[in-house]
C-alpha cells in the first residue's frame, strides 16, 4: 500500500499498554459460553507492567480495507469470533456515544477498519496465559481510540477472555458473576488500589513442563459438564470465600490471605482432577514447589508464602517484603539452577540473603537440580495506561506493523 | 522357653489366609475414630489369594505368659490399640456364645494367651495396604481358634482397618456406613460373589515412588477436618454412586462399572487435594497411566480398561480377558521394562498380542521406560479360607516362629 500524504493524516493511531493478573480466587466454569459469564465470583491482583503486559497499537483510517490484527509479529485471523464481539461491542458503544452527543473524540472514526498489533514482553514459557492482558489492552485501546468511557468496558473485555475483565483494574480486582441473563453485570470492579499493600510481593516460578496441558476454554467447559464437585463450589464454597477473601486483603492479613489463597488454588485443581477425563495442570515440580512452601511456613509456624497455580505447572509466589529475600534463597537451594545459565531472578531485585542449617534441615526435602528454570520477581500493579509518545507505536505511519513490533 | 509333651498338648492353633480388596468406590473420612466407622459407604472387589494374600497362625495355650505378635518375621507391640481391640471384641463374642452354650469348640481356651504370626506374599513395594488383608486375616483366625461365628465379625476387623471389613468376603463386597452409634451395623456385606463376572480381569502396574506420601490414617483425618468438598461427597455424591455401582456390577456392564470406577478414582484424588495442605497420592507416572487409559478407550469409541489409584502412585486396572492380551501389550509398549530385568507380568498368566500402528499412533504418547516396575496378574478371588494343612502352620509346636516364617 503506497499511501499519501492526505492518507497519513486521516490515520488516528493510539497505544496503551494492559497487565497480566493473577487470580486468588479461581474463575473455573461458564454459565453462558458466548456471552463468557461466569459460575463463581472471582479475584485477582493485577501485576505490574514494568515486569509484565501486553502493548497494543490500534491504528483506524478511511483508507483501511478491511480489519487487521497482527499478534507478537504474525497476522492472525481478524474473523475470530471473540475478538469480533470485542470490536463490535465498542464500535456499539461508540455510536450509542455518538448519537447521545456526548464524545469527546473523533466518533466519525468508528466506521473505519482497523489495524491492531499487539505484542507481549514475556515469553510463552513463563506460562501466562496472555489472553487476559491481550484483550484487556484491546478493548482499552479501542476505547481510547473510539473515545468510549464506560463502566461497561470490562464486559466487553470478558467477551474477549473471562479473566481478561479483571485486567481493566490495577491492584486488588474482584469479577462480580452477576445475575442477569445478558451479562451486562457481570463485571469486573476494584477492591484495593496497587498501591493499597506495597509489602506484598509476588514471584512466578517457571518451571519446565514436560507436556501441553489441556486449554482452560475446552477444560472449563468439560468440568461444567463432568465434575459433580464444581457446582457444589461455585454454589456454596465460592461466595463465602470471596467475603473473606476481600476482608483479609482489606485487613492486610497476611496469614489468612496465604492460607484462603492456597485453598482455593488447591480446590480448582481438584475440581480439574474431578473433570473426567481428569485434567492434570500440576506436574511433581509443582507438587514439590507446594510442599517446600508448607514446609517453609511450618517452620516458622505461619503462613509467610503462598502459592497459587493456574491452568499450567508454573507456581505464582505471594510474600512479604521482609521474608522474600530468604524465601528465594530457600528457593534457590531446593531448585539449584544451572550454572551459567540464564539470569535466575529476572524483574524486581531481590536482596541476597544466607540459610540457617536449622531451616535446611528442617525442610528435609532432597534439592531438585534445575526444577526450576527462573524466577520473574514482580509487585501488583496499576491497570491500562496510554502511551503518549509516539515512538513507541507498534504501527508506523502506513499503518503497517514497525519492524521492531514484528519478532517470532 | 522348654514345654514338655504335656504343654505341647495344650497347645490349639489355626492357619487361615485373607485376601486384599481394592475399592471401586472409595472410602475416605471418618465420623468416628475410635470405631471406625467411615462417612460414606464403600464397594470393593476381593482380589484372588493365589497371587495376594495374608496368612496368618494363631496358636493359644495356657503356657503362654502374654499375648505376642510377629508380622513378616518381627516381633511387633502386642499393645497397639487397634490389635487390642480385635482381640478384646472376639474374647468377648467367645464369652459371649460359651454363656449361651452353643459353642461348638475347646472355648476355656479364650481365656489363654496367644501368639500371632503373619505374613504377607506380597512386597511392601507393591504399595498394596497390607492392612486389610492383614486385620481381616487376624480376626477370621481369631474366629476360627475361638469358635466364634457372628455376621459381626466385619465389625470388628473393621476396628482393626477399615477396609478390612471388606476383605471378609470374597468378589464384590459393600461396606455399609450404617447408622448406629456403636458402628454395629457398620458391616461388610457380600454384592456378588467372585465368580458372578468370571471375565473381569485385574492387574496392578506397580510404578517406582520417589517419595513416602501421607499415610491413610492421618491422610483422611485431615480431609475431614479440611476438605471443603469432602462432605458432599460422602452425602450427595458416593449414596447414588453406590447404588449405580451395585447395579453395573450385578448387570455386568463393563462401560459403565470402568467410567464410575475410574470417577470414583478421580473424586477421591481430587478430595486429597482439596485437603490442607493437600496431599498428593499421584505421581507424573500415574498421570502417564490415566492418559494412556484414556488414549486407549478413546481408539476404541468404548471404556475397555479402567483404572483406580489407592493411596499410592500404583495403578489397578480392570479390563474384561479379552481384552487383557491387547491392554498389556500396550503397557508393555509404552513403558518398555528393563530388558533382562525381573519378569514384567507375575501372576495369572497373559497371552501375547500385536499392536496396530494405527493403534500406536492413534495413543501418541512417548514411551516411558521403565516407568512400570512389573504388573501382577489377577482376578476376583473368594474370602478367607482356613489352611488345614498343619505343615502351613507358621509357629512350631513350641509356640514360637518357625525358621521360614522369619524374614525381612
Amino acid at each position: 500500500m503506497n499511501m499519501t500524504e492526505n492518507d497519513k493524516q486521516s490515520l488516528s493511531m493510539v497505544t496503551c499498554t494492559a497487565p497480566v493478573n493473577i487470580a486468588v480466587i479461581k474463575y473455573w466454569g461458564k454459565r453462558d459460553e458466548d456471552l463468557i459469564l461466569p459460575i463463581n465470583s472471582s479475584l485477582s491482583i493485577t501485576l505490574h507492567q514494568d515486569q509484565l503486559k501486553t502493548t497494543t497499537t490500534i491504528a483506524c483510517s478511511r483508507n483501511f480495507q478491511q480489519d487487521r490484527i497482527w499478534l507478537n509479529g504474525k497476522e492472525e485471523d481478524i474473523s475470530n469470533p471473540r475478538l469480533q464481539s470485542c470490536l463490535q461491542e465498542i464500535r456499539r458503544f461508540s455510536r450509542k456515544r455518538r448519537n447521545s452527543g456526548d464524545s469527546t473524540s473523533d466518533v466519525s472514526s468508528v466506521s473505519h477498519k482497523v489495524h491492531i498489533c499487539s505484542v507481549n514482553n514475556f515469553p510463552t514459557a513463563a506460562g501466562l496465559a496472555s489472553s487476559a492482558s491481550g484483550y484487556a489492552c484491546l478493548v482499552y485501546t479501542l476505547s481510547q481510540l473510539f473515545g468510549v468511557e464506560s463502566e461497561q468496558l470490562s464486559a466487553v473485555a470478558r467477551q474477549g477472555s473471562g479473566s481478561a475483565c479483571r485486567s481493566l483494574y490495577g491492584g486488588f480486582v474482584q469479577w462480580k458473576l452477576g445475575e442477569q441473563l445478558d451479562g451486562k453485570d457481570s463485571l469486573a470492579e476494584q477492591v484495593e488500589s496497587e498501591s493499597f499493600w506495597p509489602e506484598l510481593r509476588i514471584l512466578i516460578l517457571v518451571v519446565s513442563a514436560e507436556q501441553k496441558s489441556v486449554g482452560s476454554t475446552s477444560g472449563m467447559h468439560t468440568s461444567v459438564e463432568t465434575s459433580q464437585l464444581l457446582k457444589y463450589r461455585a454454589d456454596v464454597v465460592v461466595p463465602s470465600r470471596m467475603e473473606k477473601m476481600i476482608r483479609v486483603i482489606r485487613e492486610r492479613d497476611f496469614p489468612a490471605f496465604g492460607e484462603l489463597t492456597m485453598k482455593d488454588s488447591n480446590q480448582f485443581h481438584a475440581i480439574c482432577l474431578d473433570t473426567y477425563p481428569p485434567i492434570f495442570y500440576l506436574n511433581n515440580m509443582s507438587h514439590r514447589i507446594i510442599s517446600l512452601v508448607h514446609h517453609y511456613n511450618q517452620y516458622y509456624g505461619e503462613t509467610r508464602v503462598a502459592y497459587t497455580f493456574d491452568a499450567g505447572p508454573n507456581a505464582v509466589i505471594y510474600t512479604l517484603q521482609d521474608h522474600l529475600p530468604e524465601f528465594v534463597q530457600v528457593v534457590r537451594h531446593f531448585f539449584p539452577p544451572e550454572v551459567n545459565g540464564e539470569e535466575f531472578v529476572k524483574g524486581l531485585p531481590v536482596c541476597s540473603a544466607d540459610l540457617s542449617e536449622e531451616l535446611k534441615r528442617d525442610i528435609n526435602m532432597e534439592p531438585t537440580p534445575k526444577g526450576i528454570r527462573y524466577i520473574i520477581s514482580t509487585k501488583a500493579g496499576p491497570g491500562p495506561c496510554v502511551v503518549k509518545d509516539p515512538n513507541h507505536h507498534l504501527l508506523g505511519a502506513d499503518g503497517l506493523p514497525k519492524k521492531s513490533a514484528i519478532s517470532d
